[in-house]
């Protein structure tokens, strides 16, 4: 069972994989969620950006992927919601991970002129970085570990990421739990290729919670759209824990929007209002029903 | 008066300006539309950033401020939606800008090694990037003129800017129209101090379309109370122009809505509609009534 990630070494998104398996492997939720991936025979398999993760699952190179979706401070990670549109994958879990970002440089405080990270981490230290260090170079990488590699290449460059990427790349921590809030969450998806449902068997029933994600396209010139198919859930008594609009690209002003609700499609109801929805979208696109996270 | 855009010279933040502007002018929707500001009075102000757009306007530094805040391919510009909740601003104006990204550089395409923009435009240009430049550096900048103005120091350095750069600069245009899609789109609000209203008066009535923009905290307990609230609407027939959710930074899974609308608040419909939202969320926040972008 190969696992992809974002790399090198250290990244959060390794750390969701982490848990994510440990988590699993806990919330046993009957005997039917217990068809996880084994410890011994899993391998991590580093990617270097979040396009990779989803191209690799596509070539068949990875049996499955972890991708962050969105952030408690800066909000969605707009290309993992481009990506599940654009791929055949299933979503068959999710994790939340707490994210402590930190300063970290072979050299001084004093002496940083480039600072390095992942866009969102640059983001979610905005304030930070701003009063801090103005005028202080921002290069982007596609992950917070490979920021942190790369500042091991010179004193005067700094790196945004994890304490354990200090440790890993020997790096000091020049400061810590920089973001702009001190409560800074990210969850990501796991996620496989639609047509290898055998990799990871679709859960019906057992006793833990379910989120189920869809896609909708809705037709434009039918105003009241959106209403009319948030009613199908209201209706239902179905929660939905996200609603989120991402640019359908095709012109300005055109959404997609990208629901979460709680339960599960094999549940009667949700696949009635599914059924329902659908009949009244342009497009809807399945993404899969998955144990909803539960803290430990 | 004195309008903040992006600087340095160059930005698309000033071409918005530009064209707001004119078309503030030839769109005259009746006498009460036309009291805008006068060209001879005029004087433009590069700020360095969105977030000092914001400051400058709360300081009274700036009469008038130009932020872009949606594009047609990377989405909602993050930190203008945050900023928008923050700050006491009205929007009292829109426009829509067409954006076409181009690499300049004083150097050959084969040289280089580092390629400098705003984050949202390297994000439009995520597919191009990818395929023609893996592996080399990207940097951010607080406006693609900025990147243009610093890619004239190294010949190994290109920017994403637009065409209007490349001849501010003295830059070489090396490629053109390389966002991901052909047609790309950046809206951009005018905004002013809430308690300034004598700077830009509200304007009432006129033959133009309008629209109004809030910010709606949901009451988090109360399953289906975004479908409540867009009852409100949809029963008057009032129509959403967009939905967008930011997070709250409370908590991961704790959203706000930030909501488009046609009409105006002058309007007894949407007064109506408005009010009854009010009471049922628990925090709204009016960002203003302003006419309509209609392209000429």
């Amino acid at each position: 069972m190969i696992i992809g990630v974002l790399g090198p070494k250290g990244s959060y998104t390794e750390k969701a994989a982490q848990q994510w398996l440990t988590e699993k492997r806990i919330n046993e939720c009957g005997s039917k969620c217990n068809n996880g991936p084994e410890d011994d025979s899993l391998s991590l398999q580093y990617c270097e950006d979040i396009q990779d993760v989803f191209s690799f699952i596509r070539d068949g190179s990875l049996d499955l992927g972890l991708v962050p979706v969105e952030n408690s401070i800066e909000g969605s990670v707009g290309i993992t919601l481009d990506m599940l549109l654009e791929h055949d994958v299933t979503i068959v879990g999710e994790t939340v991970v707490a994210i402590e970002h930190c300063l970290l440089s072979k050299g001084r405080k004093e002496d940083i002129r480039i600072i390095l990270s992942h866009p969102q981490a640059l983001a979610q230290c905005r304030h930070f970085l701003k009063e801090n260090f103005k005028g202080v170079e921002l290069r982007t990488t596609g992950s917070t570990s490979h920021a942190a590699r790369l500042a091991t290449e010179f004193e005067e460059m700094a790196a945004i990421a994890s304490r354990e990427s200090a440790q890993t790349y020997g790096l000091n921590v020049l400061l810590s739990n920089i973001q702009d809030r001190e409560h800074n969450h990210t969850r990501f998806l796991t996620i496989v290729r639609s047509d290898h449902p055998a990799t990871y068997p679709k859960q019906n029933g057992g006793d833990c919670a379910y989120k189920t994600s869809i896609i909708v396209y809705l037709d434009r010139d039918r105003p009241g759209a959106l209403y009319d198919i948030l009613g199908e859930f209201s209706l239902r008594k179905i929660n939905l824990t996200r609603i989120e609009s991402r640019p359908s690209k095709k012109t300005l002003g055109d959404y997609l929007f990208y629901v979460d609700l709680e339960g599960n499609t094999s549940d009667d109801i949700i696949k009635e209002a599914i059924y329902n929805v659908e009949s009244k979208v342009g497009m809807l696109k399945m993404l899969g029903s998955y144990p909803a996270f539960k803290p430990v």
